[in-house]
């Protein structure tokens, strides 16, 4: 029995050996190539003890963009489509949407009027059905809502709809010493009950937008109450100091998909020794969307023009992702 | 060479299982008693595989208050001597304080007019010398300080004057599992800097009072330029929101010393399953200091009448703690 226990323990170490050394490929989804090479050296150097560009591993911190970085956001982002649902769900104890607006129309399937009412009105329906309620009631229904619902073009669940090339480099990361954050234009709340099943990052590593929410005690049970009113947006300039509020140190990589991103970005660089920022380029309209410039959601654009001069990597999802998705494989 | 391999292998899984075993004693600077022991059997019960009281490792998280709770906090919170300092030190930039209370009464050393400009007072000051430089350079004064003042009782740097036995209990948790955070009224930018190097715990896992922050580009540099500007203050009530905006889970043990704590250690006892609530009672005038009810500082008065009917637990510094501070020993 002690043979075969010294004979495990030896197998383990060859096993990690040979992924230090690098004969098992940590990224199998990425296609060789200039950008692949960028992500593996990069960790390479910053992991090197005693090498010019040597990061302790406290500081290995990893920020990534959640929608169309990590999971689908074409033709809607998720938690948008959450939103419609909650109204229409609502709408029964809220007569005095039938005549407001964007409920109105929404209520009314006018879907033209509702993208009219442009980001205004989605932050009034978000406020309208994420608040008046416990944290704990409101993990339950984002739970019970991403249980049920699928994406329309994949007919799977969101959780699903995940990037494997990214599940791939957040374990590589990990696996590195990094500690991996999602730092996105989304609900903090909305994203922390799907995060660690799916990506592997705690709660408390998820940094996003926020409603204020109050102590309070009801029903002699310490409660706290998600109240109607714009805590944080964490979006463009406000993801540096989402960053800054929540981690406390710069990154030293971040991985953003749209302009949006930029601002993460450019702090992320602005800092000392070997830096890494990336963006997603949606370049599949098979496996996945083609968008970028002229789109409603995730708009590539400027970020596009400024990439070279600012040093910024431009993933082609097309070219540089063998696969894109884990149900891929078995729907072939 | 392998004979010795495998006889540290083996002597390394020896000395680990003595520890796990209770062999040697995770808590030294602790007294043996009631304290002590419910310390290490809620850890040994949330921890215990298939055991009733089990808790996964991703949600044993811990939260510790700072002031009074493990580091001195008497005769004055540190960070305000440090914003008195600040104020001296900016006075030539500020002619208008030469008239402006309560920045006049500091400079004139008119304590007692100072004290009488309450928490609104101190606020003024703190906004005033903690915002108007980026986050970098706010971040290198508060080091610079840190490295170069002293507690007035002990002599020592105020990262010196940290309680021994909280650093081992720390360290137990983490040992099993658990995610040590604090959760302190301070500002989140002062605690920041010394706490990894102090306690072993990372900034993005300290959650306190912040000021706004905004991202600017400074001289082409991108930058974090801090306001004159409550952000969030994360005290009393507050201590749960901080909470649930920055962990997204409850806490199964919080530890704070003070009527402040009580709503962060209620909200962690409400939730389901085995919890432990603690409260630093400073009792020790000799070794430390023996303040309570009438204290101006870390009052401790309605948690001291409502603790056994809520199943808190009172810790004796003079009877639990055998060492209070590592530096007892070498002061001897």
């Amino acid at each position: 029995m002690k043979a075969r226990y010294i004979a495990s323990a030896v197998l383990v170490v060859v096993i990690f050996s040979t992924i230090a050394m690098g004969r098992v490929d940590p990224l199998p989804s990425w296609a060789q190539g200039p950008t692949k090479s960028a992500i593996i050296e990069f960790v390479q150097d910053v992991t090197k003890p005693g090498g010019p560009d040597y990061v302790r591993p406290q500081e290995r911190i990893a920020t990534f963009d959640n929608d169309g970085t990590l999971w689908v956001e074409y033709p809607m982002y998720t938690q948008v489509l959450f939103i419609f649902d909650r109204v229409k769900k609502l709408a029964p104890q809220h007569p005095e949407w039938k005549t407001k607006q964007p409920f109105k129309a929404l209520l009314e399937g006018d879907m033209k009027t509702v993208g009219a009412s442009g980001e205004k009105g989605i932050l009034d329906m978000a406020m309208a059905t994420h608040s008046g309620m416990t944290a704990v009631e409101f993990e339950k229904e984002v739970t019970d809502w991403l249980a049920t619902h699928k994406q329309s073009k994949f007919k799977r669940l969101y959780t699903e709809c995940v990037y494997q090339p990214q599940l791939e480099l957040m374990t590589y990361l990990r696996a590195n010493g990094f500690k991996t954050f999602i730092c996105s234009g989304g609900g903090e709340a909305f994203m922390r009950p799907m995060t660690e099943k799916t990506y592997g990052i705690p709660p408390e590593q998820v940094i996003g937008s926020s409603v204020v929410a109050e102590f309070q005690i009801k029903d002699d049970n310490p409660v706290l109450v998600r109240m109607p009113k714009i805590n944080f947006v964490n979006d463009k300039a406000g993801k540096p100091v989402g960053i800054y509020q929540h981690i406390g140190r710069r990154p030293i990589l971040a991985f953003g998909n749209s302009d949006s991103d930029m601002q993460m970005i450019e702090y992320t660089l602005a800092g000392e020794g070997r830096r890494l920022g990336l963006f997603v380029h949606h370049t599949d309209a098979d496996r996945e969307y083609a968008y970028d410039r002229k789109s409603h959601v995730g708009t590539l654009d400027k970020a596009l023009d400024q990439a070279d001069a600012m040093g910024w990597i431009i993933v082609d999802m097309k070219k540089d992702w063998k696969t894109i998705f884990a149900f891929e494989k078995s729907n072939k």
